[in-house]
């Protein structure tokens, strides 16, 4: 089971053109976490790209012990907390079981253009950006979704569930 | 006041790249027209592209009989219905009176980068296409939205009507 946990604002962007995500402030509130604890509590496996992968190592501490950690990357390194490299085709990842997070927008298109998302939970941050970085750049084919839950919180961000057809 | 009252696939698309909105087929239903009557009822005038313009011209009726029309364009036609022709500045737009329906991807963009918008209706249909042509395609600046309503129908459409701090 793949799973997709990501926010975005109403035009589209996950962060600005220098990355920066300053905006999210917008929607922050004391003991508020939109339900990502538990995402996360409820998955395995993760996979991200190589930049998330390498912002990680910079961080003090591990963020992700107790998980199985799957890199995309053609520039495998040294595993230093049980972390695998992977660069073949994300269908080959298909024989994982249990719940794997898929992050970082390049991974989530490339799994959605292999048609390998199945759910997926949208948090609609109330700001217009007018520029950024796209989560959906296009190139990830046409998906028809089931909407599964929907919630507005009282800072005005509205989480949406999808499941794919897969 | 400047409304706008627009559907989009959650990949933010509005149209197919070849203008065609056959997807809006997944959320079909017999007798639901997801507020949008009631919505223009309650406006006054109308603001369309050329395009918009032209398509309502091979209609058998003029569609937008008993509203204002202003339809904005470098190249003004003969008025056959009352409709006026505008090639100004959208801000000189701001003195009209009641409820003014903003319609058309460029038209949109064009208020919302001149801060003229001052709520918003956005219809998410429950699809990704994966290309197309977008609403929001840059340009509009950065716009803090405070959601007023978010309503989910039984196909799937999403509803969240946006105020805009102008």
């Amino acid at each position: 089971m793949f799973s997709v946990f990501i926010a975005q604002s109403l035009d589209g962007y996950i962060a600005r053109r220098d990355g920066s995500i300053d905006w999210l402030d917008v929607v922050a509130s004391p003991g508020e976490d939109y339900g990502f604890a538990a995402f996360y509590a409820s998955v395995d496996t993760l996979v991200m790209g190589r930049g998330t992968y390498d912002t990680a190592l910079g961080f003090p501490d591990w963020p992700y012990a107790g998980k199985r950690v799957i890199v995309l990357t053609h520039r495998p390194a040294e595993s230093r907390h049980g972390e695998e490299f992977f660069a073949g085709p994300v269908t080959e990842l298909d024989a994982l079981t249990g719940r794997t997070y898929v992050d970082g927008g390049n991974v989530i298109r490339q799994f959605l253009a292999a048609n390998l998302i199945d759910d997926l939970t949208l948090s609609i941050i109330p700001i217009l950006l007018g520029d950024g970085i796209r989560l959906f750049e296009g190139g990830i084919g046409e998906h028809r979704l089931v909407l599964e839950e929907h919630r507005a919180f009282p800072t005005g961000l509205v989480q949406l569930r999808y499941q794919a057809q897969r």
